[in-house]
């Protein structure tokens, strides 16, 4: 079975940006509660994209299952107040669990959540438990800048964030550390804040003893770990100076990253470095880079291809491709068995 | 010969760095302009470190020439205000032409800029020009984040920026885009800020035509450019997208990478995805990284030799140790030959 951990809902309807729009727009013009719902889409206007390019391409590639989420770009937890984020988070994890449960044996729901910019993410704990305990949920996202490239919280490592830690705990389930869209003008949102805020956690989980106070709580880090592996003698050599222990015994039981990096050479180096109990197959499609590579004529974002040819043998490529996945998202079993037949 | 383009003072006695913490409290109790003059450092205090340590590993390690600039960590142009900016810069330059006069052999001279956040960066071409035309400085780093960590000026290619780089222009040298030290918690300095930097700084120049207006430009992106060669296919496909030109078109006769990037597998996939013409051979000695890698039994930072150990031929090597650096900084080769005899 083939497992993509990192899928966003890209392809929802156009609509649902219009009415986010919308939301700011009327929050801007001084509307702070009692935002409107967005109204309801047919199965029709729903799954129309989802069909015509998720589902097509995943039948294309081979890909069974993707851990399925929010759009991570509109998120945008840095828009509006803490009453907006939250009801746009519901708007959008209701969509999520409407594809989901409409086609289970695709997707498996993964939440976003109503973070807010110094908003302590206590507030994000009712709507996590929901969509885990009542709708299956499997695992969150978590963005460690809901300031959106202003980086005014404080990192995930502070006791700011541990309520949220202990929740996970106690459910079992992971978070993707994902940030959103950037409002800063200095930051792309693909090609420079997804990076950064990737290789940003890495690092702040490196400093601290976050792993002995919550042994295990697990993080997946996105698009490869940002700069991670490719400086992964660095960071050995940080860790090293710092009389910290061994990346392996620090971080690698509660770490771990998934292969949205999109040429062969970047995936190479990914299994050379990176234990493989600590990939998971991932493509972000459709997302970020959504053409053809004309040095190789395949997509860009087909990620499976690079796995495919890593000259790893079948056990590894099976941890990759799902064991890694079910082990990280226990509740993906569940999800998976419940929904068989 | 073999030309290390990254190099820092980080051997200066530690002295210097007592006199910027008084500095930085001397702003703090409302000194704001006016600030101490350095006490003068007999020689023998001045290259104590620099001799057992700097030198002797560039004497171990076979390398003959480092372009040296101040320590990059202590640039901290959030620190105080412009003035202040301006002494400590002129401080930390007086001290690297004092090093580069006394051992012209083993480091060419680069220029720390008095930059501040929210002053326009007109404030430096005076410091430049001095250093360049008076003192044979053959380039200079330049922060894209003078906050500190906040991002809070504006991006390297807005014409915030254009006297700054009509000024590299006219004088004929190039910027390596470095960042400083780190006042937000969230990213530590060299494991993360350092790192977010050079790739914010790369998609920053990918989605501009700065080298339309400025076709000789030149800049240098250290620590291997970040996180961009590992991305390598999410920046063509990024650009692709946009429809922007090829890389190589669009960039790389602008843009250049360090290899200060510590193991091999990292140098390997630069080597494999970077034109050779685009890297220069950097070790950031001694710098971020100190300690003996226990796979290999040599230090993280001795990046030649994972350079001699790449699959690449000897006309190859050459250009990234040596005529690479030449061209890129082309006053390098009077202050190599004035020094030769």
């Amino acid at each position: 079975m083939i497992i993509d951990c990192h899928g966003h809902f890209t392809t929802a309807p156009k609509e649902l940006r219009a009415y986010r729009n919308k939301q700011v727009e009327a929050f801007e013009a001084g509307k702070t509660d009692g935002f409107e719902a967005l109204r309801d889409f047919s199965d029709e206007e729903l799954f129309e994209g989802l069909k015509s390019s998720q589902m097509k391409l995943q039948s294309d590639r081979g890909i069974d299952l993707a851990l399925f989420s929010p759009i991570a770009g509109m998120m945008g937890h840095h828009l509006g107040n803490e009453a907006m984020s939250r009801h746009w988070t519901r708007t959008c994890n209701d969509l999520i669990h409407r594809v989901t449960t409409a086609f289970p044996k695709n997707f498996a729901p993964v939440a976003q959540l109503p973070q807010s910019p110094g908003v302590r993410p206590d507030n994000c704990l009712e709507e996590l438990e929901f969509r885990v305990k009542e709708q299956g949920f499997v695992g969150c996202n978590v963005n460690p800048d809901p300031a959106g490239g202003y980086w005014t919280d404080p990192p995930l490592t502070d006791d700011w964030w541990y309520p949220l830690w202990e929740k996970l705990v106690e459910l079992d389930v992971p978070a993707m550390i994902h940030v959103s869209g950037s409002c800063n003008p200095n930051f792309h949102h693909t090609g420079a804040h997804y990076l950064c805020g990737d290789t940003t956690a890495f690092m702040q989980l490196l400093l601290s003893d976050l792993f002995k106070d919550f042994p295990t709580l697990r993080m997946v880090i996105p698009h490869g770990g940002g700069a991670v592996p490719f400086h992964w003698g660095r960071y050995r050599g940080l860790a090293q100076d710092m009389g910290r222990p061994p990346l392996k015994e620090l971080l690698l039981k509660n770490v771990f990253f998934d292969t949205c990096v999109y040429h062969q050479p970047g995936v190479n180096l990914m299994s050379e470095v990176i234990p493989v109990e600590n990939i998971l197959f991932g493509s972000e499609m459709v997302g970020a880079v959504r053409g053809i590579d004309p040095e190789t004529g395949f997509a860009f974002d087909d990620t499976k291809r690079y796995v495919d040819s890593l000259g790893i043998g079948d056990a590894d490529k099976q941890k990759i491709f799902e064991d890694n996945a079910r082990r990280v998202y226990p509740r993906l079993n569940a999800w998976i068995e419940q929904h068989a037949a």
